[in-house]
């Protein structure tokens, strides 16, 4: 797709948030992009529009039958400046399998890349520099069809919105207490689980509230077919280290494959460490915890990044893992793909890819750039 | 909920389409209904307003995460031109309990079907009447946070929206051709798929297409656990007549409680025709059927009616149902249901609810009736 992305200039801009008070996707950028897909036109009319409401008829298809599916991924900024991301291809590669599963018509994922960088470029000044910070990217895509029935929908927009953001669960990497739920499934094979869409997360809210109830941070998965088998935590895959091994749930359809998911295993390969990608019956880790085997939890996500787990409660079982710390492997891992993600460690495994500022934009700030170039014409094109 | 529904004039009446081309969900009519939730509020600021787009943030909640639930019933014409709901509390009854499996906040339900019959009394002019046809009526709730991150919304809308309808799979009840899902699942027990919530259609839209693609109507889906037991049609309750008895998978879990299933059950019984809701294998019934013992199978649903079934696909087997065209006993179904649901029988079990006109109403015509009341102040109440 060799199309140009026009932008069209925001009339004012915000106040940008406190970088203490950030959280976790509550404050948005001045500008978000958006393309369109018809049967006829395909995905046309990419642009960079100031950040504000979308109109829709209220019979589209993502009101009714939830056609839908989206990523995840950041933005981070090094401390020489730079600005990188975090295996962009891997997000674009995932959004065409939910795609897929979803009857979604393809994207072209090397220009929708093309349009999370410039986009990104243009919001240059959001991006937090404080540890732990970074700029969330959240592309998604709905189906826009005014009828009722069900069936694909024809028609589609693809937008991406940008979110200022610290860490997932608050402000320090504390081991989250996590809650084995036995009677509410999250997804199932030949189901969507696979998938990233909003489906999935609309099934987990009330076992999540659930686990807030009972004081835990989050569900922690089984199958939905026998409930014995580990599957994953409400937004990050799960790890065990046992013994000198590290086991983690196998894809198997009903999982979501995460980035992170991927990395972490890439990582601990790249330092001989054995990864097992297996099932993983919940007796069989009670068992291995009660025998003093199992030495750290941790949940993996882009929002979360590793994320360690100091409780574990299955049924009457609770399983205090390590002293409650971040364990020593969980906190390597955490530091190389930090390092990795912010510049600060070699990216060995080539995983960053730069967002590159034109020329006049490193002289300026993108913004004072933007408003020139709207004055100079309406529409810029890249 | 002891408020009151404001009206909003519209500037301006669409043409109304033409009675033998309506199909399914193609048309809207002049208005929509609308409240809003907030935790501080609750369920406020009913209304009447005109037809039209829905403005949301694109973080909202719906957008992401699904939150969502919806309901679907009709109006139908009388010959002596009353207008008639089928069984509204039982859809609403049904949307409540949608809405806890969500997580998103209960409706009054007497108060909705009161919205309802206001919307569709202001619109009484679009309720086609000609055989078949009725004014479609779809509520929904969406979550509508502007913020990211999985957790149920804080906010949310609920709408009603008009259509007028013919019968949902074409012009006339041929019986259609249905096929054996052995891949994709639809639901799951501890999932959603006794909610109608938008994620459980999404997941079934590649099924839906693949069957298509080999020839048939519409997915008869099996139990996502052990992928042997009968559940559902896309959009319809199953039933089968075996021998003198009829057969309908019990409710489980992860199958649609249909509200057509509900009466259908209830007109048998009436009948004095042993019913049973029970777990049914497709082996077993390919069995019955190999004995010339399954005799006819249908589907119930709200759009569909009684829809019969006369082909059935799974593996390489295919049966052949009765000769080809409608049993006698989906017959007397339709004939009865469709019969009171249009004022022709005697409603015997009080299951519709008339839709009052206002008496000067019922002089004019209501859409006359709304400009006056608007002219006279900007927001009426009922
Ligand atoms: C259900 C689920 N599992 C796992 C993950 C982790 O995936 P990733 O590492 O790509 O962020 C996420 C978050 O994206 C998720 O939503
Ligand atoms: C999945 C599913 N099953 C069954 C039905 C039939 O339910 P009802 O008879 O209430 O329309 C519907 C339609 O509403 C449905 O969507």
């Amino acid at each position: 797709m060799g199309q140009s992305i026009t932008f069209h200039k925001a009339d004012q801009l915000k106040a940008k948030p406190d970088a203490g008070q950030l959280g976790f996707g509550k404050y948005f950028t001045d500008y978000m992009f958006e393309m369109d897909y018809s049967a006829e036109e395909g995905w046309h009319d990419p642009r960079i529009v100031p950040y504000g409401p979308i109109s829709l008829d209220p019979a589209a298809t993502i009101f009714h039958y939830g056609q839908e599916v989206f990523e995840g991924l950041k933005a981070y900024r090094t401390e020489d400046g730079r600005i990188l991301l975090f295996r962009p291809d891997k997000n674009m590669e995932r959004m065409n399998q939910s795609c897929a599963r979803l009857n979604i018509p393809e994207i072209d994922e090397k220009f929708v890349i093309k349009a999370i960088k410039k986009l990104v470029a243009v919001e240059k000044d959001w991006i937090p520099s404080q540890s732990g910070q970074s700029l969330y990217i959240r592309p998604f895509i709905i189906g826009t069809d005014p009828a009722l029935g069900v069936h694909p929908s024809n028609t589609y927009k693809l937008l991406i919105i940008l979110s200022p953001v610290g860490s997932y669960f608050g402000n320090s990497i504390h081991p989250v207490k996590i809650y084995v739920e036995d009677e509410f499934v999250r997804a199932v094979k030949g189901g969507v689980g696979y998938a990233k869409t909003s489906g999935n997360y609309a099934a987990s809210l009330k076992a999540q509230t659930k686990s807030e109830e009972l004081g835990f941070d989050q569900v922690l998965w089984l199958d939905g077919v026998e409930h014995k088998y580990i599957e994953e935590v409400g937004s990050m895959n799960i790890f065990f280290k046992i013994e000198d091994e590290v086991w983690t749930p196998a894809l198997n359809g009903s999982i979501l494959p995460g980035v992170t998911r991927n990395s972490v295993i890439g990582l601990l390969k790249h330092w001989g460490i054995t990864v097992k990608e297996k099932k993983i019956s919940v007796r069989k880790l009670f068992k291995k915890a009660e025998k003093q085997k199992l030495l750290e939890v941790f949940g993996t996500g882009t929002a979360a990044v590793i994320s360690p787990v100091g409780f574990l409660k299955w049924e009457d079982k609770v399983i205090k893992v390590g002293n409650g710390e971040i364990g020593e492997l969980s906190q390597k891992l955490y530091d190389t793909l930090t390092g990795i993600q912010t510049g600060k460690s070699e990216d060995q495994l080539g995983w960053t890819q730069e967002v590159k500022i034109e020329k006049e934009e490193v002289k300026e700030k993108a913004v004072d750039k933007a408003e020139e170039k709207a004055e100079k014409k309406p529409a810029v094109t890249e």
